[in-house]
């Protein structure tokens, strides 16, 4: 047994006899009144230690029945490809990839609105913004909301962040129209027209959109699904080129959901400062998390460099379209463009959301929301494990896909309009890189329930990408 | 009598008797049957002629009353201050301004949001949107918009449009975050660093902010209070400066309410064509017009470079932040940089706006703001009567706001810092130029009504413009 914590050593016992499958697939664990007894420790170390397992999607935790092993994604191997490190260039996005960009935001292997029932916490959420609409009175219509947005938003999610170890001060914090939108003032303040912005390949085309449209230039920094942006490669393209600013998502990297390690998070903000990088943090992710929300880096940000941008969209509604942004030290900068490319937010909007927020639905919505996550996280690994032999695929811990390795004469950008013709969207690999880089890797997302036509358009696939 | 139609001989004969004092002011004028029967012409004819008056400000229509004859503001001059025209420059704008700046937004005198009572346009637009978020059904909240915006709410605007001479194709609009969120996309998408843009002045300070933003350079063009942007003027610039795009509001300019005739945009746009401009065309007055709706510049584009914005901001609600954007040529590149700077906007507060379009309630609100509003602004010019003499004053035809022209020695920037002291929010007349112009004007607004406090907060100007 290791660790210096109680948790730590019942967390390395647990372990082991996963490994030595003392547990098997769909078993009930011992009861967490068992595990105190016989570990002779407290109810909270134990809980602690089942948590910590259901974060790494090793066990999870059914209301009112206790911990079962989870279905183990071991027949799928992890993705290996890795990012070559290439000179800074600027982007030329193709008008294919657009298309694609434009459909891939949805996240779905079917190209079309689906039906099913709204989820209980959007219908609380919708509720809310209801009332804060006939609410509304005297000539507030008649007036902008201030720039920064509401202030009772920003004082919920102020204590939405507090719970991760970061205390933001509301005065601090910019709402804004989606985490799109605070990504691009975030990179308009911190940057100037040609200037080198450091990013995670594979990383989101979102911010390789952005700098096409700011007139900056990219350098990829090969990212792994283990450990999120390679440190060391980072180090190396800061001592060969000059870099003004680092695009990192540590909660979770897309494609992949890598939770980046407590140890690269200290090692990047260590190279910021020696550096000077503004050091933008993609944190839109973070609420998915199929474990304990990990703190954002921000948490450790010291020297008022990190510009911590997320939204709405992905863990509780896409048509909201309220993000926020903390802008370090090039907050006012941000504020200013914040007024000056749209003047002000929807305060009846804000109002709902703060509500809702206040009255707990969000955190309600978001237990639920991890529960079902999680079940369509496993689902998708389950279906994958069926697929030809050397297809590989990441086990994500947050976000909403899965990044999918496959043989490596697969070229799926070529197969991206055949599959469009059967109906069937895929996020071809390339999406996700400013060089063309992964061309055969797919992004597959878990986000939408597994029902009988997604499950009908991802066996499809197998057969669109491998057998050519 | 002059004139080549009825309704034209008949407005002459009533201005006649108008500028003869036959009838007084406050006066009703002859009844339309009256008028049918004594100059031998249709009911129809008669009310075109009528409006014609209404729309100059000299009638008022009384429901259920008559015609009569409104308010002269004859004791206040026109205000005849005139920019210089000076080489392109970039803009600078100080913390002054920038304070000022997101102050007058808000077009108040008074510092704070008041009550009173929401309009009843307000309250079914509400109702509306409500009603959206109860059908919202599904997985659609997992969905973002398309960039362009729902296209219920597109053919809405196209048909509201089409009122104006202008038969906008839905697919050819853009729905945006308001109107200053249009302006940005165009002028981002039609200009590049360092390009010249030819804007009127005194002008609105939000294209000044974006053209510093953009990194762009400014150039003012004399723009007076009887006939807009002075198209000599603009043509001296264009032969001597290389101009990329110019924005212009023919309906109606900021800060003065002045209507461009057609006789100045037909000469305009041809200008354009000959030089090559991208014409932006700022609409956000037009349908807060005291009289009938002039036709958008764009109806006259046989060449594919007006590029129309609006939104509902001062016609309806601030709090909406929905606007709309055609680009012309530019349109593609316009809704890229919608879909890159913010993804989408939200479907459900469109679908809202959509249903309150088509049920009539926009049409509805519409008019009875009219009224409110030509009550609004024939109190204030009454009640500058009353200011010294020398003082002059707009009298705008739309628009939200009168330009207040003061003795040449007035310093509008000094007194502003004074009167917010004392509870009031003036608006300097440098705010409207680039170059720090119309020091002694200032822009007063009648978009609230004129209840004590605000007209006590009036009443403090003159002492603490004109006695220092």
């Amino acid at each position: 047994m290791t660790g210096e914590f109680r948790y730590q050593q019942l967390e390395a016992w647990l372990l082991q006899g996963l490994r030595e499958q003392r547990w098997r697939q769909g078993e009930r664990l011992p009861s967490i009144r068992t595990l105190c007894r016989e570990h002779g420790v407290s109810k909270a170390t134990v809980q602690h230690a089942l948590q910590r397992l259901e974060a790494q999607g090793l066990v999870e935790a059914r209301p009112k029945a206790g911990h079962f092993v989870a279905p183990q994604p071991a027949a799928v191997a992890q993705p290996v490809a890795r990012a070559r490190i290439e000179a800074p260039r600027p982007v030329t996005v193709s008008d294919l990839l657009l298309d694609i960009m434009s459909r891939s935001a949805a996240f779905d292997l079917l190209p079309d609105l689906h039906t099913g029932e709204l989820p209980p916490g959007v219908v609380a959420l919708n509720r809310s913004i209801g009332r804060a609409l006939r609410r509304q009175d005297g000539e507030s219509f008649q007036y902008y909301d201030e720039p920064a947005g509401d202030r009772g938003l920003r004082e919920q999610l102020s204590l939405h962040l507090a719970r991760r170890g970061w205390r933001a001060d509301p005065e601090r914090l910019c709402v804004t129209s989606g985490c799109q939108n605070a990504l691009f003032l975030a990179l308009m303040a911190c940057c100037e027209r040609g200037d080198v912005v450091a990013v995670e390949s594979p990383g989101f085309y979102g911010v390789m959109q952005l700098i096409q449209q700011l007139d900056l230039q990219v350098v990829e920094v090969p990212t792994s699904n283990d450990k999120g942006m390679d440190i060391d490669a980072l180090e190396e393209v800061l001592q060969r080129w000059k870099v003004r600013a680092c695009v990192v998502s540590p909660a979770f990297a897309t494609p992949g959901g890598t939770l980046m390690p407590d140890s690269a998070r200290k090692r990047l903000l260590a190279l910021a400062e020696v550096h000077d990088l503004a050091v933008i943090e993609d944190d839109i992710y973070a609420d998915t998390s199929l474990g304990p929300v990990p703190d954002p880096l921000k948490a450790l940000d010291t020297d008022n460099r990190v510009i911590l941008c997320s939204s709405f969209s992905k863990c509780l509604s896409r048509d909201l379209r309220l993000g926020w942004v903390s802008g370090a030290r090039w907050h006012g900068r941000i504020l200013h463009l914040k007024l000056v490319t749209q003047l002000a937010s929807s305060r009846f909007v804000q109002q709902g959301v703060a509500e809702f927020m206040a009255d707990g639905g969000f955190a309600a919505h978001l237990r639920r929301q991890r529960t079902e996550l999680r079940e369509r996280r496993d689902r998708l690994i389950a279906l994958l494990q069926a697929w030809p032999a050397g297809v590989r695929a990441s086990v994500p811990q947050g976000g909403l896909a899965v990044w999918v390795e496959l043989p490596g004469a697969v070229d799926t950008l070529a197969v991206y309009p055949e599959a469009l013709e059967q109906g069937v969207v895929i996020t071809p690999g390339p999406l996700f890189s400013a060089s063309g880089q992964f061309k055969n890797c797919l992004r597959i997302s878990f986000a939408h329930p597994w029902n009988g036509a997604r499950i009908a358009a991802l066996d499809l696939l197998p057969q669109l990408l491998l057998q050519r």
